[in-house]
């Protein structure tokens, strides 16, 4: 269902004032103006409350005068528009999208450029981007910086990552805007090398809930051939602008005309659960690119990971690098081999497992860090012990599918030049997904993770992937943006401060998990690798004081709670035997949906959210809390009336705790309907998870 | 045949002061010491005069200390090698390699860094080069400046263009040391945008002459994961100083030890002809990495190259750009259509020509160059007037093979990302030869044409090419430096100015063809398109005065004189046709060759060469000269004693001059033996080309 309400031309002499574009539901109101000088500035409004005042607009172009003031409206277009759309894998199994347009047709008064600004209200929040037409005074150009603005009206509680050009690996500080600087993060935790810090700039997607209790977010979506947003923050004035990772030679963005941005997005609501739930960044993302979409599926899966992250074993076969595979000499802890991945593939078959990743099995990783080395991988050179072909085999027999990895080390050029190669040895030796990683800095050198080649690159490898039939994980990327809409073969991204960190650093504090849904998963499915059961690092060796920041509960409810397609259980086989009654939830959560409520949410404090998987009539449910133990009691009216359900309920044991008893955890059957309720007690650091099959 | 003749060894006691390398006939002499300071520095003689006086060796590195003096010598061992060995295509059919050496370990005092340095005296002149072994203390490390000097003895006569990073294509300068000064240059002679420019930076090779009749060149060899060396003079002192080209942050090279950086080579001969007969360059690259080089030939080939660059018509098909090339509104002049290129096919194969190019048969040409754009061309969508596989069926059926244009526009990475696709399209379609083209600047953006990632990038594509079993012949690529010997598919490279800048610039001067071979062609082949007739471009356009700088029978002689397994007969058919009798030189003359002699030559003056075809009895010959007439006398002694021969001699008019008459010609035809004598008389900017077959 598509429909497009109306559309509205006003010619510029009918423009007296401000254009002013509302919601449908009339909640959320965007006004758009030129100042006397022709400058163009927007504002935003929810409820009639002001929650962006007059902020600035437009662009410094290299070599070119700016777009910044001198302009006039050449004419102005609005339409309304509502559609459902039915993504490929997703959360629910029909997504709206509706929203009023304002489009604002701008000439630069000084040089005739055409500039336009469109405006998209939804009732979810407000969306506009730039767009440059096609003209005849313009064609190629370079941005300088894009001066786009977010004047807030107070000092509000913000959840903000440093805005480091390289990673988004970071756990999130809770500060009022006043109280942001990066001096604060502790870049000690975990993050070997930060990239380019500066004292106030943030990332987005970056949540804040003012004094009023509204909650607001500023992001972006379809971040396609130009950077991603960052924010340099006016600490004295509750204020952002957009700042954007440079090149090599220091220019933000090479464009031609006919370019729209991508749009910048500020959501807003009174209730927490909106901000969660909404479906802005996947709507303002163009459709499926792809026409068949038939072999992109949900894929559960174990892997040679976690072991390595304990050091039960290492990614490298040798300790010293050898150009000549003949000439490694084996260091005897090598993890990636034929027989243990057999001992994988036999578990994932066992129990019901979609696919088995392998890291490290391919030569590179004696140097793999810290070098910068451009010629680092092949991404075809298997280690002596690991028999490719073999493996196909073997996990054919078992029904089970390999995933396989391309580390780049951030070593793109390299990366690039052989992608059609990796793909074809993918899909000779029967590998149709692969898991992608991008640790260390770039190359070419001189570009960021989050700049422009980086962003192009990251879109690049999926669309390249699609032609092959293979779907993309990718970690250490730019955050998505929604782009999964239009390339759904692109799964999963890591693209945050994943589980791993938990493995070997000061780890991801309790409230992690309880604000991603508000930052990271705005834009896309995340591989946070759940399911951890071992909390304690002090299992494999007591001296470590490394541990899981969560509750074993906890780390099932994240199986619901982080949304994806792509999800693993990231403990080793041997603690899932160990645990097998608990494990048993991770066997039965769905990947895929029909339905998704949010429950409960609050940034940093909890979130709860049910899910009802895709073409079943089952639901699950996660409920999670942060350092603070919490109770609660849900309503089950999301499930279908009249039915009767067998609720199994896996939870956090009388005297849990995430720190001092993190994996007691107890199992409860019980017989439910959509008309009962369900009490739920979360251990400091704890969680819940529910299994609702009918009866 | 290869022996090595002995290996000495030294230990650091048995030395007392300097080292010195004699070369096979002891005319060449180096010499190594450290200083009182522990600094590595070199000398060059020949014949007991000084070259190179007391000269800097070293490297600053990037957060290390300098490896620039503080060092000791641990050991030194010399060796003798001599082989002969056979190039699969060339100019001899035996290359003799043969030369003294001297390597000497360094120890860096201060941090226990180990530096060899490996000099090798051959007859034609002294190289060295510096080895980073294996070792402890270092791994991965990034050059910042290269410390090598040339300081000379006197205020030398040099042959030089500017040390522009970015291209080769300039006209030569010759000043003396003191009077090298880059504001010299005519920057606006054709070479749109210069890249980086120093007002005392020149490129290599540089060619010199002293005043007591001393050749000497500057050069390198092997440039292999390094930049291009250009040389930064001092004009006061005579001396030259190694400069490089940084990488887009700066850097000069980002090296692992196990490395071996170029040869730096001074070459040195009171015969100037010396200098151009040497294979000293070839000799010091790596023999073929090819085993099977049977599908490596030479080419004589047309092309749909020339009509364009006198205006006949353009390598876009459409004025104005579309991304959807059903949208392209054709401009009715497009070259490279399938009745044009069937056109030339039928030329080739009447004429005994092995191929034919088409530039311009693919997308992208509308907004190809001054854009920095890049996603410029794809490599595989040809032009909706452009057959593909009509035109590989009609090739075949004429015993013709087609060579594809690949143009980079200096979209490095667009290109290598598509390179396997690019290669698969051209071997599906009948091609095995590739002319790629780097016009523009580089994208990595921040990179140049002579810094390290280019300079792997253009020998990556011979590497990659060899693979699907193709030939490469690079334009606007770094200079090579002997690389070919190596991969012998790169059959040539453009990377001089060639021919072409005749047709729309102020050109090529008279002198320009006889320095070539004394700088450029040291290098490897050059792919300089010779054999333009209508010399003048009013020829096609009345308004126009650009024309070639020299005769028709110079051009001619060009077949001779610049040594290529890959030459092109530039110009248009209808030409040749008017000039039958001209043309049957370029039909008749060999591109590879059992023999070479270079019988007259002096930069900057005249040049004269005999070559006798691979395999036959066929000697040509080609004489040039500058903007003077001159008359010589040959002896024919390379010719087989007790044979006799037609000689063919395709010369100047009597009345020819470059300028004012340049297509007058005359040729006569002799019978002649080894005893013969030949009297040719060249025009200003004339030449002479003779065949030889025997009777």
């Amino acid at each position: 269902m598509k429909k497009i309400l109306f559309f509205l031309v006003l010619t510029a002499t009918q423009i007296i004032h401000s254009q002013v574009l509302v919601s449908p539901s009339k909640s959320v109101q965007a006004t758009f103006r030129l100042t006397a000088s022709g400058q163009p500035v927007y504002a935003v409004s929810y409820k009639d409350k002001a929650i962006i005042t007059k902020s600035a607009l437009g662009f410094e172009l290299k070599d070119l005068p700016a777009l910044q003031d001198n302009f006039e409206v050449v004419s102005t277009a609005t339409r309304s528009f509502s559609e459902n759309w039915k993504p490929v894998l997703g959360e629910v199994a029909s997504i709206k999208n509706e929203y009023n347009e304002l489009k604002v047709f701008l000439r630069h008064k000084s040089d005739n450029k055409l500039l336009n600004i469109v405006f998209r209200a939804f009732d979810e929040g407000i969306a506009f981007r730039y767009e440059f037409p096609k003209q005849d005074n313009l064609n190629f150009f370079v941005v300088k910086n894009e001066l786009t603005a977010f004047n807030l009206t107070g000092d509000h509680k913000t959840f903000w990552i440093p805005g480091d050009y390289d990673s988004n690996e970071y756990v999130y500080l809770e500060t009022p805007i006043s109280g942001i600087d990066v001096a604060k993060v502790d870049t000690d935790n975990g993050i070997g090398a930060p990239g380019r810090l500066e004292k106030y700039r943030v990332q987005t997607p970056l949540m804040m809930k003012s004094k009023e209790g509204i909650y607001i977010n500023i992001f972006e979506a379809a971040a396609i051939n130009y950077p991603v947003l960052h924010l340099d923050t006016d600490v004295k004035n509750n204020s952002f602008k957009a700042n954007l990772a440079p090149n090599a030679i220091g220019d933000k963005a090479y464009l031609q005309t006919g370019f729209v941005s991508p749009w910048r997005t500020i959501m807003v609501s009174n209730d927490a659960r909106d901000i969660v739930a909404s479906k802005m960044i996947l709507n303002l993302n163009e459709p499926s690119k792809l026409e068949d979409t038939s072999w992109i599926r949900p894929m559960k899966y174990v892997g040679i990971w976690w072991e390595m992250h304990v050091n039960r074993g290492t990614w490298n076969y040798a300790d010293k690098y050898e150009t000549d595979v003949n000439k490694l000499i084996p260091n005897g802890k090598h993890s990636a081999t034929t027989a243990n991945t057999k001992h994988y593939i036999d578990f994932a078959a066992k129990n019901g497992f979609d696919g088995v990743l392998i890291e490290g099995w391919n030569t590179g990783w004696e140097e793999w860090t810290g070098n910068w080395k451009e010629e680092v991988f092949d991404f075809t050179t298997a280690y002596p012990d690991f028999d490719v072909k073999a493996l196909e085999s073997y996990a054919k027999s078992k029904n089970v599918k390999l995933i396989m990895h391309h580390e780049t080390a951030g070593s793109v050029a390299n990366y690039e030049r052989r992608l059609d190669r990796a793909f074809t040895f993918m899909k000779d030796n029967g590998y149709d997904a692969v898991k992608t990683g991008y640790v260390g800095k770039i190359i070419p050198r001189g570009e960021w993770h989050d700049g422009q080649t980086m962003v192009n690159h990251f879109n690049y490898v999926p669309q390249r992937a699609a032609e092959y039939k293979i779907m993309v994980n990718s970690h250490e990327s730019v955050r998505p943006t929604g782009v999964s809409r239009t390339w759904p073969n692109y799964i999963a991204a890591e693209a945050a401060r994943g589980n791993e960190f938990n493995g070997w650093s000061v780890g991801n504090p309790p409230a992690h998990e309880t604000i991603l849904p508000f930052t990271r998963l705005l834009g896309g499915p995340m591989d946070y690798t759940p399911g951890i059961f071992e909390i304690k690092m002090s299992y494999y060796d007591p001296k470590k004081t490394e541990q899981v920041h969560t509750t074993l509960a906890k780390q099932l409810a994240l199986y619901v709670t982080i949304y994806s397609p792509l999800q693993m259980a990231a403990d080793l086989p041997e603690n899932y035997e160990r645990y097998a009654d608990a494990f048993q939830f991770i066997k039965d959560v769905a990947l895929d949906w029909d339905d998704t409520k949010v429950l409960e949410a609050e940034p940093g404090d909890y979130i709860t959210i049910a899910r009802k998987a895709k073409g079943k009539e089952q639901w699950f449910l996660g409920a999670i809390t942060d350092e603070q133990a919490r109770e609660t009691t849900l309503k089950l009216d999301f499930l279908t009336p009249g039915k009767k359900y067998q609720a199994i309920v896996y939870e956090d044991g009388p005297a849990a705790d995430w720190e001092k008893n993190p994996i007691s955890y107890k199992i409860r059957k019980l017989t439910v309907t959509s008309k009962s309720k369900l009490n739920l007690k979360l251990a400091a650091g704890g969680g819940a998870a529910v299994s609702f099959f009918p009866l």
